[in-house]
């Protein structure tokens, strides 16, 4: 490992994957942590009901984006992170880093939009903290969210649960997050108006969980992209994963700034998008759920589970080969969330 | 309210009171937050049982001081919050937020610590994230924790259930924590080596809900100190507070350091003690189980509640005189905790 940490650590790659595995997961290790879930899904002994507890704190630059500002941001990724273990997030808690010198106008800001964030999500922040640093020490405002859900009972969806048949479903567009934060950022300009997809999922969660009950796994292609959340189910389930490359929903406008900037748009990140491992027999039934909501409108089948290359997710591209889609190293977009 | 953001808004006192009743309370207003509580206790019919939440960023400077780190800490403080409902903490969520060029050997040590502080208090970290900024954007680490426990069935502990009559204990000496840090990051030397009282107080709960089960508020004085708990306190119960100054407990260090500084004791943060408020007819086997306990072998009666001036606390100084203990304005000791 190396000496220091470097801005690939937080990336969402193999680098952020190394650290948290040597540095976090052996010292702090338990059955939970290990899960390595969005959530942790506590054992129902503890506390009668089957909890997801899941934390992301949010240091996205620019604090204000095309299609939401990082107090949205804030709620929907902790809402998803909770939801992807098929919970009904309930309880978020906020925490705030403020840097001396906020203009108090953009707090005010922020604060509102979370506000309507939780509202539309129907969540509720029942705690939180302010802490202030020292102008330099920070960056205008970094916010932490923790979440709280229940698990409703025959629900049993994680990271590990992938079988080989399981048809893969991708609920719409990648990389609209990631490229609408960086050309903000950046201050590019594309042809078209790009916002961040940026939304909170459990209601999509709801209704395809009463189409398709028996969901293997969820997970929202955040940091690192859809290469890096499909390797991490094909390493946990122990299964490989082949996706047709020409099937994966990238909007025009995303696919010419990846092409601008030569990123790869399964590396990139999104903030309101899923990917659904469901057993064939509910792949339909799944699709049509996904289609029948506002923000699956775009869904579609990409790919599938085989007991082949376990560990491995393989691309079908366009030209008929196949290649290997790497979990990303880590350096793309520091800060994108 | 100011324009900016200020280091007050964040110290504990009467800035961060109001920037958090103002910016944050009012729009994202419901029942649980509105309890105001150090950490808040939800509806039994949502989750099937009365869980409590609780969420605390860390950014203590330096990271290391005499009796802890922000590893421990980060443990230490939240696990409070949680008790301090009377709850049972059971979970941990950790977010790290790294300062890229941060040594990886200063980081190993703190999830270290962590790892120790989470096993001696019988706590698990069951989720996690890590992000890293560039540098000069943060301050090596900040970290934040949220807990979540079990309140026993029976227990009902809040802020708004002090009754005029309850007893006053505090669990041992005031201000340790507050000048550990501090004598650390100004390099300045006492003759006696203090040590941050940084410790879990779950334990220490448990014994004493055994003695006395009922128990109106428990409060750990970190920022603000004992002045702004007791006026929390005070204020949301709507009751008086009278504290005997000469029976507060502090270490003949702390008070040096204090003349020193020009700092009251009552208003310097503490990480591992709480104030106790107990009907009276429970008070002298709430205190006798505090002595029993080796975090509460200081503890002292300290003063008592009362009818008359709602709201305000009040101390009888040594020269038999009364004085009224201000909510700390917060200008005192930023990064603190």
């Amino acid at each position: 490992m190396e000496d220091v940490i470097r801005l690939a650590h937080g990336a969402g790659g193999k680098m952020m994957n190394d650290l948290i595995r040597e540095m976090f997961a052996i010292p702090l290790d338990n059955p939970y942590l290990r899960q390595m879930a969005d959530s942790a899904v506590m054992d129902p002994t503890h506390g009668k009901c089957r909890l997801a507890v899941s934390t992301d704190s949010y240091t996205v630059r620019p604090l204000i984006f095309p299609g939401g500002d990082i107090g949205s941001l804030a709620v929907h990724g902790t809402v998803n992170d909770v939801a992807m273990s098929g919970a009904r997030p309930l309880w978020l808690t906020a925490a705030f880093i403020l840097e001396e010198g906020l203009p108090m106008a953009t707090l005010e800001r922020v604060v509102q939009s979370m506000a309507e964030a939780v509202w539309e999500a129907s969540v509720q922040i029942v705690a939180g903290d302010t802490k202030v640093v020292e102008r330099g020490h920070g960056d205008g405002i970094y916010i932490n969210t923790a979440g709280v859900g229940v698990v409703p009972d025959g629900v049993m969806i994680g990271p590990d649960r992938a079988r080989p048949g399981d048809v893969v479903l991708l609920s719409g567009t990648m990389g609209d997050h990631g490229i609408a934060v960086l050309s903000k950022r950046e201050g590019l300009a594309f042809e078209t108006d790009l916002l961040s997809d940026s939304a909170a999922l459990n209601g999509l969660v709801e209704s395809l969980l009463v189409a398709a009950p028996h969901v293997h796994c969820l997970r929202d292609p955040t940091r690192g992209g859809l290469a890096a959340a499909l390797n991490e189910l094909a390493q946990t389930s122990a299964v490989g994963i082949e996706i047709e490359e020409g099937q994966v929903p990238v909007r025009p406008a995303v696919a010419a700034a990846c092409e601008m900037m030569g990123f790869d748009p399964l590396t990139v990140a999104n903030e309101g998008k899923m990917v659904v491992l469901v057993p064939p027999n509910e792949s339909r039934a799944a699709l049509a759920a996904l289609h029948a909501h506002p923000l699956g409108r775009n869904a579609a089948r990409i790919g599938f589970v085989t007991e082949e290359h376990p560990g491995l997710v393989l691309a079908r591209t366009g030209i008929g080969g196949r290649r290997v889609v790497d979990m990303p190293l880590g350096e793309l977009l520091p800060r994108i969330c």
